[in-house]
């Protein structure tokens, strides 16, 4: 490979770094796919040799033409297929027996368009390994690579990016020209661009990898519909964002419909719920628009991550720079004041008596004298860590003047510098000029808002420690045998002994029961357990407890338990009979401490999903609970555990004592780690999990797995 | 007056509709304000004279002008002021003198700028008054009417709006530019703007009035920093909401910190919340950002209001119209399938299997016909109430000829219909033509979700039923000698008995409950009320009850109360010692029902506000409580309740009975009445209010009420 901007070749170097390229279909006919491709390279001068391929013709558009890419004389890297469908199966072949290393196939009509095209998408994937050739598409826009020494746009679109530090991918083809498009728009760099179509061969994952050590690639974009793996995007995503950010927008498809309340994890996981635990950890930064992701994209590209969240604001209109305020503030952003000795730089500079806050209002007379004066010395102030300048044209000051010392201060300092004149069109001189000089220009104040703020998140990500996969010391066997008693008898529950046992085998704390089945028994078992105790119907046909009234709690006392037993024992027979089996477990009550939850589902796509939450009502009603794809890390514990509205409950709260977080944090891990080890379990609720001061008040109440049958 | 769009003349028309113009401090001098409003008057041909004052000019920009005021030999209806400040006031003296009638003030320098400033306006609003005018400002950007028998402007705008049917007012001067601006970005007309400046003599409220009835004025939108009057607000914004919508971007200075968590009703009732309970109880849509206040009218302005909150969506790009599905079923919007009989003229339009879904996919392809049978089919599909058409431009598919599809069906269907044309700019020729015909055009798909979700909200408030203040047979005597005994004794807090008589007087119920000042005294109270009881000290020396372990709760028999008693006088006696009075409440425990609060706290602007929440952790962790403005009606009464999240609660959740709504509101209703019966109170907490399915189990058990001492 003759470029010099990586060392070690990589197999997608021959896509996206190639020396020729072939272009299998190309006509010359305006307005065809296999037309604009071809101009594109040709026009956007692709640093290479080019083949247009075509039985029809012999030269198009000035270049020599082949029949086939068999009779190309020269060796060829990348092919660009834009065939009829029909003809793409034959194509590849040719191309392997050719040893073409990487195939871009643009041509449609594949697993889109239903089952025929499916069977025709995994003919051509199954080819394209037979020859070890790599593939990205079908049903694809094409890619880009921007970098002087290559100048590749296989791609039918209008624009070609200016060179950048952006790597873009996206899944959607119909989107790729609003990309470029916006891009041009926001005169923002791309260094590569890639829309993978089907991902028949090609992956999104396999870019990212590509992209992860690519040093023309400092920032990626995603457009994303669906996760092929999301289980190997973990792995990948985070090593990605240690290095460079990544940000990304997933469309995904809302119930239509609000799902029915239920403490049950699996009601509560919905697909976005996974999404957004996958981004979380992986450090992903997820925006909810296009617009957003260019926002936050070209503050990225233009600005280092600022080392801190303290924001300083210099504005000539009072309005503007408390509406930008108020969006900082609310996400999170600290707005301190300019230290004494900024103020007494910038004090000279202001109309007498005029206040010198954060956000600082030079009043709308301000001209470039005061804006320059302003944020030299505000860019200087260690008491902020990034500086936002908004300007509100008025008619008696020059824009462009404002730009040019907006400029002139970016130049000088390193500290980020963020711009938002409001008004102007994206087209006006001075927005031009800070958009050529790579200063982050806004139009909107609540957009740069928005932006900093999601870049904070960012570097509060990269700088957290690395979490670890804890290993205890746990009786497999137990769990083993219970899980396969249950296959064996084909139950998909494992409640009650089973359940609790289960627990244990991990390491769990339970609270201990005993079963009775006569008013006496119940007694004795209450006598040995400790009173206060609960008692609970003991039969599968009851899956309501509560809604039956079959839970009483707070027995003090062998006659309340006796008048328990006999009450729920009447219940029962009335509702099923006197032949019903009838049982109850009885339960030493914990009577200190907070209701928690775990819980855990399985996504068909990304695998056990583990929840946590404040128990009861707090789940049910407030959805208060936080989910992260197994396995979690320490880190990870914390987090879920930490990012509930409820956690205060938790840190001791009017007057109560702080639980034993660290059990807590434990006991997730721990539940975890039977996730991991045994992929039979395919839903859990330990709920409640009553989390107290000290260990010996804190333990699973109740629990219920689910095996997968086989 | 001339005007012929209106019957009767207001005293705002000598302002915005005036006959004759003088513009006092006009100079031929570029750059200054005063040239550039008689130039504004005179490039936007002003339908009316025009006479400039300027005591050392006989002529500026070919018009005669005048030393002063006082020479001008007509009629003067409005004097737009551009004098420096100290001439300020015998200019005005000049104006009432000469018999005009309106001011418009545009130099700054009064209240903003300090004491001294705040002087001058003050004297300068009693010469207004005194002269009987009316006047706008001072410090402000001046005003516009673009009606074409009017043609005012007397702004320093770079730009002039072209004739529409929305009302601006802003807050801000410096703001005035950019609105402008983007309004002419969009192509968005404007009937007429008003920058009010620091609001002398003329408010936001006198504004909104003199709008409600104007025919010229369909929209109103605000950009608002403070309220001067909310309660009068109020008033006149419910009046004008039910006429034709008011959207606001209102500013505010966010609390740097988060506030401290307390149940406390002053506590979690900031700025914020109060100015959330105004606009929502007043129909007054409420927008984050001038972004989205532009997105929102350019749907208002361009369509009638849909009829309800089903949508269609027509796409040529999968992506966009997922991500636009998300956004509006996330706003609470609907997205039925189509119909059958649109399905049929649809099918034959779409590649044969392709699925006919909401969002409709046409797939990379289409092209006006294909978008054009699919508009006209769904939009006359009655399974919709609007109808959005996204189109991202492949370039096999000429723009312009999409947009001349959608503006053709716009023109000959009422139904809403609003557009989104990705990746393409502001400026591009399909663009402008949806902008020039009136059809709701916007880049992004969340943009435009956004917009219809906010105007589907305005519907459903102009819909609603309008609410009554109920009166109850109360009391009025017994609250006001509790209130007067506690001025009388400077004691600022009503606890215990006496706030128990005073909810009592108002009719809200309230849990029976006994003194005891020994064991034996506690156990006849016990007996009394019935066990199980609560035992709580009565101390004004602790106030954090919980903390310090002053409530024993579910005693259930005679030993436990005398038990708990001992316990509890011990604990004082070590904390306070022997000499500390000492007595207990024991109130019977009400043990069914839902744990509630109501409070209310007083905003210096907004009056007092009530609060309703589920009762405990609830409020002081979830923060799950709403507010609105003092007196509520029954509808708001219910607004309330029902707009909590844990709303579910109490309308029968796993298995309980629903409670009593219909006592809860009436308590809140009664609490209402009282706080506007009773000025003095100015903050309570009735905090737990027990609501249980019946009237019998349902009672305030402790309540806390603030006066305000003389």
């Amino acid at each position: 490979m003759e470029n010099t901007t990586r060392r070690l070749p990589h197999k997608l170097d021959f896509i996206f770094r190639p020396r020729s390229v072939a272009v299998i279909g190309a006509t010359p006919r305006k307005g065809s796919i296999g037309r604009e491709i071809l101009h594109n390279l040709i026009t956007y001068e692709f640093n290479g040799k080019l083949f247009p391929v075509n039985p029809n013709h012999s030269v198009i558009h000035s270049i020599k033409a082949y029949s086939t890419i068999l009779d190309v004389p020269d060796l060829v890297d990348l092919a660009v297929i834009v065939v009829p469908r029909e003809l793409v199966l034959g194509v590849v072949d040719q191309c392997g027996e050719k040893g073409v290393k990487g195939l871009v196939v643009i041509t449609a009509g594949f697993k889109e368009v239903g089952p025929t095209g499916s069977r025709l998408e995994q003919q051509v994937a199954d080819r394209v390994n037979h020859w070890g050739m790599r593939m990205i598409g079908p049903n694809c826009f094409g890619i880009i690579n921007s970098h002087p020494d290559i100048r590749l746009d296989a791609t039918f679109s209008k624009v070609y990016p200016k060179q950048g530090k952006i790597g873009f991918l996206s899944q959607s083809g119909a989107l790729g020209e609003a990309i470029l498009a916006q891009a041009g728009e926001m005169n923002l760099g791309l260094s590569m661009f890639a829309s993978i179509g089907n991902k028949a061969n090609i992956s999104g994952n396999d870019l990212l990898e590509y992209w992860k050590d690519d040093p023309d690639v400092e920032i990626i974009l995603m457009y994303l519909e669906n996760f092929g793996n999301p289980r190997h995007f973990v792995s990948i995503a985070r090593e990605v964002t240690k290095k460079k950010p990544i940000v990304a927008v997933k469309s995904g498809t809302t119930l239509k419909g609000a799902a029915a309340a239920s403490s049950h994890t699996g009601s509560l996981a919905g697909a976005e719920v996974a999404v957004d635990a996958l981004f979380e950890q992986t450090g992903v930064l997820r925006v909810s628009s296009i617009e957003e992701l260019f926002d936050v994209a070209s503050a990225l590209a233009r600005m280092p991550v600022p080392k801190g969240n303290r924001v300083s604001i210099v504005t000539n209109a009072g309005g503007p720079g408390i509406l930008a305020t108020d969006a900082l503030i609310s996400l999170g952003m600290e707005m301190p004041e300019y230290s004494e000795s900024t103020k007494e730089k910038i004090r000279p500079n202001m109309p007498p008596d005029a206040p010198i806050n954060n956000p600082l209002d030079l009043v709308a007379g301000a001209g470039p004298r005061e804006f320059k004066i302003a944020l030299e010395a505000g860019i200087q102030d260690d008491n902020f860590d990034s500086m936002l300048s908004i300007f509100v044209p008025p008619i008696t000051v020059d824009q462009m003047k404002i730009a040019e010392a907006i400029v002139d201060v970016k130049k000088r300092f390193t500290r980020p510098l963020y711009a938002c004149f409001m008004g102007v069109s994206w087209y006006s001189q001075g927005f031009e000029l800070l958009k050529e000089n790579n200063v982050p220009a806004y139009i909107f104040p609540e957009s740069i808002a928005r932006s900093i703020a999601k870049i904070d998140k960012y570097r509060r990500w990269r700088d957290r420690q690395e979490g670890t996969l804890p290993n205890f010391a746990v009786d497999r066997a137990s769990v083993r045998r219970i899980v396969d008693e249950s296959i064996a008898a084909k139950r998909q529950e494992i409640i009650g002994e089973q359940a609790m046992a289960l627990l244990q085998a991990y390491g769990v704390p339970v609270a201990s029961y005993r079963y009775a089945s006569s008013a006496e028994e119940a007694v004795i078992a209450a006598d040995q357990v400790g009173y206060p105790v609960v008692l609970k119907i003991n039969t599968p046909r009851i899956l309501h407890k509560t809604e039956f009234g079959a839970v009483k709690i707070d027995l003090r006392s062998g006659s309340d338990v006796a008048a328990s037993w006999k009450a729920m024992h009447d219940r029962v027979t009335a509702e099923f009979g006197e032949s019903e089996p009838f049982s109850v477990v009885i339960q030493k009550m914990l009577t200190e401490g907070v209701e928690t939850a775990v819980g855990m589902s399985t996504d068909p796509a990304f695998g056990p999903l583990l929840m946590f939450g404040l128990g009861g009502i707090y789940i049910e009603i407030m959805k208060d609970v936080s989910f992260r794809v197994n396995p979690v890390t320490d880190i990870d514990a914390e987090e879920m555990i930490e990012s509930c509205k409820g956690y205060r409950l938790l840190t001791g709260f009017r007057g109560s004592e702080p639980v034993d977080l660290a059990l807590l944090k434990e006991s997730i891990l721990r539940l975890s780690m039977l996730v991991t080890d045994f992929e039979e379990l395919v839903e859990f609720d330990v709920n409640p999990f009553i989390i107290a001061s000290d260990r010996g008040n804190s333990a699973a109440v109740d629990a219920r797995f689910i095996v997968r049958l086989p």
